[in-house]
């Protein structure tokens, strides 16, 4: 087996969803704003973002269970049990959580985004910018 | 600061590329076929992707400088310096690498897939289905 590897939280998000069950599945999906806070040693790494950018926020979903490989998507009793890949539950072996939020605000370290899905607390691991190359319809 | 997270590879690339300085930038810039080759342990979580999916698929960037913070866009030294947060540089404090790609054959836990950027070698860390929300132009 590959040796581990180690990611480090780079800020947490601070949101008033509290319970991943009442979570919206996708951002879209009436989710509320929510703020970005990062690390003051990674200031650096957000210049050049500003409001109104789209940005691909990646972050640790640390409630998710990582023992799972298949799930009824959607949690959805009636469908039938899909790979975790083929679907975004965040129940997977490595619960990286990926949510594409419009920035509206920044003030330094903290930078305020619309319809983000993650729970207050959830680790930030990553952003980007998104690319076309990311786009289209599946 | 918050303790630290351990991803576990769930497979590796298997590509012609073998030096990331020859490596395109996106993998719509002309980058070859390859191999996903998964663990034998994630095979059920592989269950409903299909040849002709669009996929997304999430690697640890294991040659990437992790303390990094600022470069010249797509390493062009006549462009301002930039956080690496508004960029695609693998350079970045977590070196996740987001790549968009089309499922080409399946067998097993071997995955053919279409224009993938990422060299021979480098871990895979989760796979997700794009979805609509991911989309759209910046």
């Amino acid at each position: 087996m590959t040796p581990h590897i180690e990611l480090r939280p780079i800020g947490r998000v601070e949101s008033p969803l509290t319970d991943p069950a009442e979570a919206p599945k996708q951002g879209d999906e009436g989710a509320p704003d929510a703020w970005l806070v990062f690390e003051p040693e990674v200031l650096d790494a957000l210049e050049g973002i500003r409001p109104g950018d789209e940005i691909l926020v990646l972050t640790w979903l640390d409630r998710a269970d990582r023992g799972v490989l298949r799930v009824h998507p959607r949690s959805d009793l009636s469908r039938p049990l899909q790979g975790v890949f083929s679907t975004r539950s965040p129940d997977r072996p490595n619960p990286i959580g990926l949510h594409r939020v419009e920035v509206h605000s920044i003030d330094g370290t903290r930078m305020q985004v619309r319809n983000l899905e993650a729970v207050d607390g959830t680790p930030i691991v990553d952003v980007k910018p998104v690319l076309s190359g990311d786009t289209g319809e599946r």
